[in-house]
């Protein structure tokens, strides 16, 4: 019971910390703003972190503009125009806010300053196309159909938006943006988030006409033109701070682990494998650490991939936790959790998975095998079975997901 | 280079440290032996445990047998018969060498020791079934086709012989036993390598039942009342000892790493996971930890699995290096190699692979896609093409695998 109860107290620690409000928070102190500012707020958080910018910076706001999904904005906020907007896939409404944004961005002169602040979901409801919606569409569709890969996709895409590849943020020229992102992909790439609106790109035309003839793509006239025109490569008016990511979900279960009495081991901030694999190999680690004296926690941040083998509900999390309960079996006090940050693992309400030493056996005990139930990709019913399941809401943020082994000793 | 030569360094220290030799002198320093032995050593290293036995003990040996396989001895040892018998499949030369040794075992009296030295290979190297050859066939044949695990097949099959589940030990009786035991399977449980020919057994006659109704299996009445004879649950008579096992490997190579200036760290001497994924967690530790000051040395020993979707060659510590290989590039100084401690990965004349921050990209100025070989289990062609094989010949000694990450730091 002390293992589930210290595993719940990193869990909420971790996603605190990872809560648009404090990552917003640690951003801003990182900053030398000047006395006044406007504001854009993009993103599935997109109204949580312009809300925690207008707690703490009041007045010194002189307008902002808030982006986001539909059913995400949680009421007004002083000097801010609200936009809800179409997501995964953009709409119109996605369209007019990046317009409201634009004549933003297009009104500051020397001496104004932004701040934009952008989440996930940035990519979809933070878009203003050089040509129309459908066509935009249309290549989207080819991208996806031929298996580009997300590198490919939006090399493409930043040359058909007029806010993408650094684009925005030379809008605002000769206005400073300081830009606070709130990144959910690994490794925090600045240009690859929401398609970078205010980060440097690295993509070249060139390269985008390669993709255009490796798929054989169908492009308009005017989509070719477009391919041929550089995004912005170099931006002087730009400070970019990540907040908030994978990397700090992991510090700061570290650091509620160590705090609990356990020696922190930060494996990675960039896992990417199989959940189930993930979850063996963290259970190999705990069988070669049983003989340790002091208590040892191992942390693994990233994004696992689930391998649909079955027909079953799960999630990412659950699959790894579930995975790791056989080698886990007989061991002493020894536990692996993993959760998302989001509080969403897979089409579930659960947030992730739980197992310790004795799971396996009180699956067996009620006739449940979790390796058949791994292969129906079922391992909430698994979890569910015995108290597993970690139920934590949805959090209001996104930074990938966090696993964790501990091995407490007296 | 000096990273490669680092690996070749750490992987010969380790394979050095798992050779026969090596681990009997090891292990027979650890026992109170007696003035005078009897000897018998079986197992693909049979030859080589008995040579370094000979060699250490000398005259003390007064007789010995040795089994192993066809081709696997290097000739004559003073005082010893040697067989070569049938492996993977037993035949009748394992049963006219598991006869000899019978005997000497049936010969010894109260105050006699017997020296008994086992090594992968030993199942069916050293087989005298309590009913015909050709029955026993079939019943193998049975428990393979309807899927039984080896746990299952060696509860039955210890039944079947008069030489495992503890019964060889319990022949010996009231001699003593000394037994030094090269394990081959993670974990090192007692009575699972070589089915334990002096290891008390943890299997009952209940759960062999169990097993013929759960696969409905074809057993002749003398297999069936051979199942409800009950195998040695205690031996007074034995000491086992564990020597040159894949935790050996690793702590061998953790301190030659450490020698070489890095600071070690074994992740797990248990690792099961698929060998791709392996890779990949490997990968994803490196990139988490390229801000390191000091040099690093993370090491994972155990035995991966190879999902197969292709045709080509390779063997699974090939294709964890190969799929490595993305995620280290772009690092500083960073590799991972993967070997097999017996000098053979997969159908190959490798022992396993190599691969640093450049393998990427050299792979695809050679126009080839990393991910591409992988997907066709072709891992050897890939690596070969980047100089990435490791090449030790046969080592006479087969501990499983170990995988090691290193970051060098200047």
């Amino acid at each position: 019971m002390t293992l589930r109860k210290d595993a719940e107290t990193i869990i909420h620690a971790a996603i605190a910390s990872a809560l648009p409000d404090q990552a917003v928070e640690r951003a801003l102190s990182g900053f030398h703003l000047p006395e006044t500012l406007f504001l854009v707020s993009v993103g599935k958080a997109g109204w949580q972190m312009a809300s925690a910018a207008s707690r703490i910076l009041g007045d010194r706001i002189q307008k902002g503009i808030v982006i986001t999904k539909y059913g995400h904005s949680k009421g007004p906020l002083s000097r801010m125009e609200i936009f809800e907007a179409g997501h995964p896939v953009p709409d119109e409404n996605s369209i007019r806010a990046a317009q409201a944004a634009r004549d933003l961005a297009a009104s500051l002169k020397e001496g104004d300053a932004l701040l934009f602040l952008l989440s996930g979901g940035g990519s979809a409801l933070f878009e203003l196309p050089l040509l129309p919606l459908s066509d935009l569409m249309d290549i989207t569709g080819q991208l996806l159909a031929c298996g580009a890969d997300i590198t490919e996709i939006n090399t493409i895409r930043k040359r058909l938006s007029a806010v993408k590849g650094g684009r925005f943020a030379r809008l605002c020229a000769p206005a400073r943006v300081y830009s606070v992102i709130l990144s959910d992909i690994l490794g925090d790439p600045l240009d690859m988030i929401a398609s970078g609106p205010t980060a440097p790109d690295t993509s070249t035309c060139a390269q985008a006409l390669e993709i255009v003839k490796k798929y054989r793509l169908k492009l308009s006239e005017k989509a070719l033109s477009l391919l041929e025109q550089e995004t912005e490569h170099f931006l002087g008016n730009v400070e970019n701070q990540v907040t908030g990511s994978v990397r700090q979900l992991c510090r700061a279960a570290a650091s509620a682990a160590q705090e609990l009495g356990y020696r922190p081991f930060l494996l990675t901030d960039s896992l990417c494998c199989t959940a189930r694999d993930a979850g063996s190999f963290l259970s190999s680690i705990a069988r070669s650490h049983q003989d340790t004296e002091e208590s040892l926690a191992f942390l693994a941040g990233g994004e696992t991939i689930v391998r649909l083998t079955g027909s079953g509900l799960g999630g990412r999390s659950q699959e790894l936790a579930l995975a790791a309960s056989p080698g886990l079996s007989g061991l002493s006090n020894t536990c692996v959790f993993s959760f998302g940050s989001d509080g969403t693992d897979g089409p579930t309400d659960a947030a992730g998975g739980y197992v310790d030493q004795d799971t396996l056996a009180s699956l067996q005990a009620q006739g449940i095998s979790a390796a058949a139930f791994l292969q129906n990709n079922d391992a909430y019913h698994a979890l569910q079975k015995c108290g597993g399941l970690i139920m934590t809401g949805p959090t209001g943020t996104n930074v990938n997901d966090l696993s964790v082994l501990l091995i407490k000793r007296p």
